[in-house]
């Protein structure tokens, strides 16, 4: 197993600090962040606390201590995870099934926001937080604006820390050991999530503390789905079988994307595979701090059209990764930001049409010169012989 | 590898219209039934596909054909899985890191919200329903009252059919061989993370489609983590080492749950697993079609009172088991309800003190006599020597 990356307590009060410090340009005097257990990240971030069942927030104030909110069954989980100190348990972050627990005296949003009466309250996760939570809020901070707060946090994460990056470098390593298990052991009749089932255990045995995302493997006609999920058909030899494989460490997610064929590749899906490749490799090749973010989508979405593949573009061809494998910004001909130092995308080449598809992807760390590359990994054409 | 379980087309056909039927009684016009990666249930009931990375939503008239609501880049896998024949792409369902897509048209709910004019808009999913999707809607929708319709649904989706009973049959079977998989390969030194890949990978290698929940290992200080994550933890000889290990079976989600002690186990543990466990028989043996509720979770935290655990109590002793592992009813002193015929429980017998605790969770199908249990497998202290 590879050794543990944590990002240290310091850090974490550093994150509330410079937070801090953004809400006050803001001038906003609380800030809620709001996860859930498929949407972590703030959370994560602020408290290294990620729910599960139950969602949570981190309440922080422009000046003093924040406070971990968490639901009525996560006390012993919060507190055990959490680097703030102060665990307040609330109803309102109780799970889906909405149990009374008869007896049990929690605070309302009223007891809560009577310590801080603001009259600016930011939101971050801002497009996901529940309106029932949002209308609880709103009764109990009267006369106070409620504002997205998404930009004020980003503007604080969007450049990775050095701790940050190892993270994310881990990630990608133990990524690299889950796709390693599916090359060798990979064969014709084994179910997708069979595959799935391999790449994962493999990243939990060597150090992942969870995956980064649900594991695809999308197969034959499955594999023009950019998003996915694997199902019960069975691989086949001469298709594109195509993997989406991310490890999580320290709350940080990386993933490698590679499409695999057994056996024998028809002629077109090699020059598909190829054209996507190359794509890739342009793409991380323009990917530099001071350039346009748009030039670098541009650029590449030009390359597959001039190949004659313009028509199997979705999205991208990049985005960000971080605690979520993709967190804003996405880089795409329309974005409006230049690359920084210390950014970190996922460069993500999904390209498919009527039958076939298949997905390239690497993280990227940005630099002034050529970008770090967290992996390339079997990045070539993997035609296997079973 | 088990059989494959499925629900047939015409029992989503048959779940439109019940839930139609039930509209009515509610002078409800139309419903919009929303889901997330992590909370898919109510998308999956209606439409058999359930979204990753990305929201959904299933859009049910009083009258006619419903509509399936994906995001930007779902749109093959939407029509993949879908039971429901129109797909409608919306970008309030896009993924959190909130692409842009240049260049996409995709309708406005003043598009959709216009065929329909509704004038009574029930929604499911209420309390997870986000504050942004709702200021959209309601901007599509003036003079229409919007309602919680979580009740609508869960009426027609509470008591099981024999289909949805094989399905949670099924996952129960998978889970005991994930759980299997734990008692066949544990050792001192293994991480918690790791065993809960071991067990993962046995299910997806036997049928599962994917786990029922993020599967969780606790040992030592850990095992009084009600709800929990693994961690990279080694476990040890002579501690608490409690596991939940749930399948999914074509949406349905079962679980077992139970404590494990390496080597030499302390007495006072053993009494303190064995109340646990009587406490799980005790409640088993009460769940009877036509029982209040209520009085079932009495009896459980009665008996574990008299015994002098009063303290370790947490909450339960059961809750519902369906599309979510943990969906509502929860089964507690507090209850207003009455068993019925094929409403499907998890007894889930959750104690913890201050160094030590566990979880018993078995499935069970209520009766009007005996309950049918999902499962029974290694219902007993499981004390290792190794």
């Amino acid at each position: 197993m590879l050794d543990q990356c944590q990002i240290p307590l310091e850090e974490f009060q550093r994150r509330i600090q410079l937070t801090q410090e953004a809400m006050r340009g803001e001038e906003l005097d609380l800030l809620l962040a709001f996860s859930t257990e498929s949407e972590p990240a703030y959370v994560r971030y602020y408290s290294d606390y990620w729910p599960s069942f139950e969602t949570a927030a981190v309440l922080i104030p422009a000046q003093g201590e924040p406070v971990l909110l968490i639901g009525p069954e996560s006390l012993n989980f919060g507190k055990a995870r959490s680097k703030i100190d102060k665990v307040v348990q609330l109803m309102d972050f109780r799970e889906s099934s909405q149990p009374d627990y008869p007896g049990s005296k929690l605070p309302t949003w009223q007891e809560i926001m009577d310590e801080y009466k603001p009259k600016r309250l930011g939101i971050a996760g801002w497009h996901m937080f529940p309106h029932t939570i949002m209308e609880d809020l709103r009764q109990a901070v009267k006369n106070c604006d409620i504002l997205n707060a998404d930009a004020v946090v980003r503007g604080v994460c969007m450049q990775k820390s050095e701790n940050e990056l190892d993270c994310l470098r881990q990630a990608a390593k133990i990524s690299e050991l889950g796709f390693q298990a599916v090359l060798e052991n990979i064969r014709p009749g084994m179910t997708e999530v069979q595959l799935a089932g391999l790449a994962t255990a493999a990243m939990l045995a060597n150090g992942a503390e969870a995956t980064g995302y649900p594991v695809w493997c999308c197969s034959g006609p499955n594999s023009i789905q950019a998003i996915s999920r694997p199902t019960l058909r069975k691989v086949r030899r001469g298709e594109i079988i195509h993997f989406s494989v991310g490890a999580k460490v320290a709350g940080y997610s990386a993933s490698i994307g590679r499409p695999v064929v057994l056996g024998k590749c028809p002629e077109e899906t090699r020059k598909f595979m190829q054209v996507g490749l190359d794509a890739m490799l342009i793409t991380i090749d323009n990917m530099r701090a001071g350039t346009a973010a748009a030039d670098v989508a541009k650029k590449t979405h030009g390359y597959i059209r001039e190949q004659g593949y313009g028509h199997t573009i979705l999205y991208g061809p990049a985005h960000g990764c971080g605690q979520m494998e993709c967190e804003f910004p996405f880089l795409e001909t329309s974005s409006q930001y230049e690359l920084k130092q210390n950014m970190v995308f996922m460069v993500d080449v999904f390209l498919a049409e009527k039958d076939m598809g298949f997905r390239w992807e690497d993280g990227v760390i940005v630099r002034e010169g050529a970008a770090e590359e967290l992996s390339s990994y079997k990045r070539q054409l993997n035609i296997l012989e079973v």
